[in-house]
């Protein structure tokens, strides 16, 4: 019988695997709880108006389609029976519940999600954007917020709602930071009573610089390239507290201060998906302090050659990488490979570099240990982004979009959905 | 004092008034509830993953951009007080309330929303396809009826996922049910399980035929072509029940059927929107069987020449006119010439012509008094929606799209939002 490969989560390293095992001669199922791949590196755009959704998502079985050998399910993985090899799935559109869905080798790879610091009740006010629904959500209150200060004839109001706050100041933060800015900037000639070019954006991050991973001196660069976007980097500074009116902030002399903000978005620390407690759990292993499960260096689970397990749920053991796209499409090739050749080898991380954009030609960046900043970062950083995104038709559009963005610093994606 | 024009509507009317005041001298404040345009022609390709929300939706604020002249202000207009002349404005993007907007002249463009024959039960089962948030449900729904049919191994439940009724035979119904079998077709490379073209796409219509107001014998060849691509015309039918798994229909004589379907599309009888019977009250006047308000011919309310009514949710006294964009349209630019003029002059609708589409290479109409079918309807009614589309970018975008499912027959905008 045909060897049956049950991929879960269709994320960068669950597609990387699928795609990996386009030729090999096993039977592929792939499940999601979405019926799409969302490229999260440009979720941002999706959220400030640059992007729609749907330039940003490819539907999975379009992904799939010439590969005969794969089938697509969407539901809901809530449980792994390691001992008689089965996935159970959740959710499924047509209503079912507690399907047993049986595999010889198994993916898993759930990807994370943005954690609170222990505060969920932040979640309503403070928008993430690792998922679509969380960018589109932004993406509303961001535009709202400009619509309602310039309806607000009350000045200390109208500045509330100009005040965005971004916490965190990865990749991710700084890019959300730059963009909002720029937003403003955009909106200008079509607001009649308020500068939005005078809006407050204030990236705010627990530790001494922004993009903390990357080598010096770009973080510095980095900070000033924000703040001649307008953007306020408040360093070595926490949140205490986010309220849907106002933000407090917490200097690193213990001094508290409250900034009436109605806006926030929050970009910092992450969380695995619940998929690695999960599996922990069926081998009676533990996860980290990030809810990550320890996998062996071949990305197989202790004693379960069968099953691996992939991507930003997961540490590997020896090996200290990050939870960025390029880790997790490695390990998802890795994997691929592994299944086809039934062995079992070590992955290797191969780090081409980091790039992070920060506005209108402002990036910083390493690429193959050569440090990088303004236009080359900016240009390397799109041509690589859209090198990445699935499909000719989304290159194109999305390509077609910047292009009008990079002269006439227009944002054509700006429909309030909610309400 | 310069002279106050408030405009209430961002549909075609309103916006077409708006556009035409560009270079009036007046202070112009144009009022939705939405912050963007909506091209409604186009919206059943949102609802078939032809489109994104994003590529038929103009931010209004971005239509007005260079207009310094006009303010755009989101907000829901619940009252009119003809004799201070203001428009009592709610739910604004900052919480206020009750805000009074005084105006010189006023114009009311509220548009229609489809009517379910006083079954508004009907309505969480059959989303329709005047909003785009309708449009977007029902995506939602058409690509998980799909979904469905693929997880269900019973296979009467599994004809019901695949059986799509279409409530309503005028161009919306006629080219939702053309781009609903055309769907199944797309999509049948991407499942295994199911082939999607043997969906069953019933299209039901009270009168004796489909597009009812084009001339012979444009009706029977658009019945012809639906049948083609799959469709099934059930004529001289009206429907009974509608529960979210089954139909109820009911033909000439009498017999009623029920007919299992998970998905149903409302494009049968519209209404005025609720400002028409604002607006009458306030004169004392009637609105008629389909909520709208009967204005002069010059457009204006009785006894009032400072107030316009326009588009869907008005009659003109004396004139047969359809509900359709092109009078919108027109109305709109006669209203914006009358107050730049300072003059009150009757309308009359130059009628150019109507076109629907069916499918790929598949439409009918009339233009300018000559009768198209087929590949000539089609390529015109293509070109007239790229040319009346707002913005070049988008125009390139949508002209992208088309040209990729021409050759591919492939539709890239299809994300499941809900879930």
């Amino acid at each position: 019988m045909t060897e049956r490969v049950v991929v879960v989560g269709g994320g960068f390293a669950g597609v990387l695997a699928v795609r990996g095992l386009r030729r090999a001669d096993v039977e592929v199922t792939l499940i999601d709880r979405q019926n799409f791949y969302l490229f999260q590196p440009l979720a941002y755009q999706v959220a400030t108006g640059s992007l729609s959704a749907e330039e940003v998502a490819v539907p999975l079985r379009q992904i799939v389609r010439r590969q005969k050998h794969t089938q697509v399910i969407l539901g809901e993985v809530t449980g792994f029976d390691l001992a008689t090899r089965h996935v159970i799935v959740d959710h499924l559109p047509n209503g079912a519940r507690g399907v047993r869905l049986p595999y010889d080798t198994l993916v898993v790879a759930g990807g994370s999600r943005y954690s609170y610091f222990g505060h969920d009740e932040w979640a309503a006010h403070a928008p993430e954007l690792k998922s679509l629904e969380g960018a589109i959500n932004l993406r509303d209150r961001i535009l709202l917020a400009f619509e309602a200060a310039e309806t607000e004839t009350d000045e200390a109001a109208r500045d509330a709602w100009l005040t965005f706050v971004v916490v965190g100041a990865g990749p991710t933060g700084v890019e959300m930071a730059g963009q909002i800015a720029e937003l403003g900037h955009t909106l200008r000639p079509e607001y009649r009573s308020v500068d939005t070019s005078k809006a407050r954006v204030l990236l705010i991050e627990a530790t001494e610089h922004v993009l903390g991973a990357f080598p010096d001196p770009l973080p510095r660069k980095a900070e000033a390239q924000l703040v001649s976007l307008g953007v306020t980097p408040m360093l070595s500074t926490t949140v205490v507290d986010i309220d849907g009116t106002s933000v407090e902030v917490q200097a690193a002399d213990g001094a508290r201060k409250r900034i009436p903000a109605r806006t926030a978005v929050w970009a910092a620390g992450v969380t695995a998906s619940p998929l690695a407690s999960l599996l922990a759990k069926a081998v009676g292993a533990e996860t980290d302090r990030a809810g990550r499960l320890t996998v062996e260096p071949d990305l197989t689970l202790p004693g379960h050659p069968e099953v691996f397990a992939l991507g930003d749920m997961v540490s590997v053991r020896g090996q200290q990488l990050h939870g960025v796209a390029p880790v997790a499409m490695q390990q998802g090739g890795h994997a691929a490979r592994s299944i086809m050749r039934g062995k079992r080898e070590p992955f290797h991380y191969r780090d081409k570099g980091e790039l992070a954009t920060i506005g209108h030609v402002r990036a910083v960046g390493v690429v193959k240990g050569v440090k990088l900043s303004g236009f080359v970062a900016w240009a390397l950083w799109l041509g690589i982004h859209i090198a990445y995104l699935i499909g000719f038709q989304n290159r194109l559009i999305v390509l077609t979009r910047w292009t009008f963005s990079y002269f006439t610093r227009g944002r054509g994606a700006r429909v309030i959905h909610g309400s």
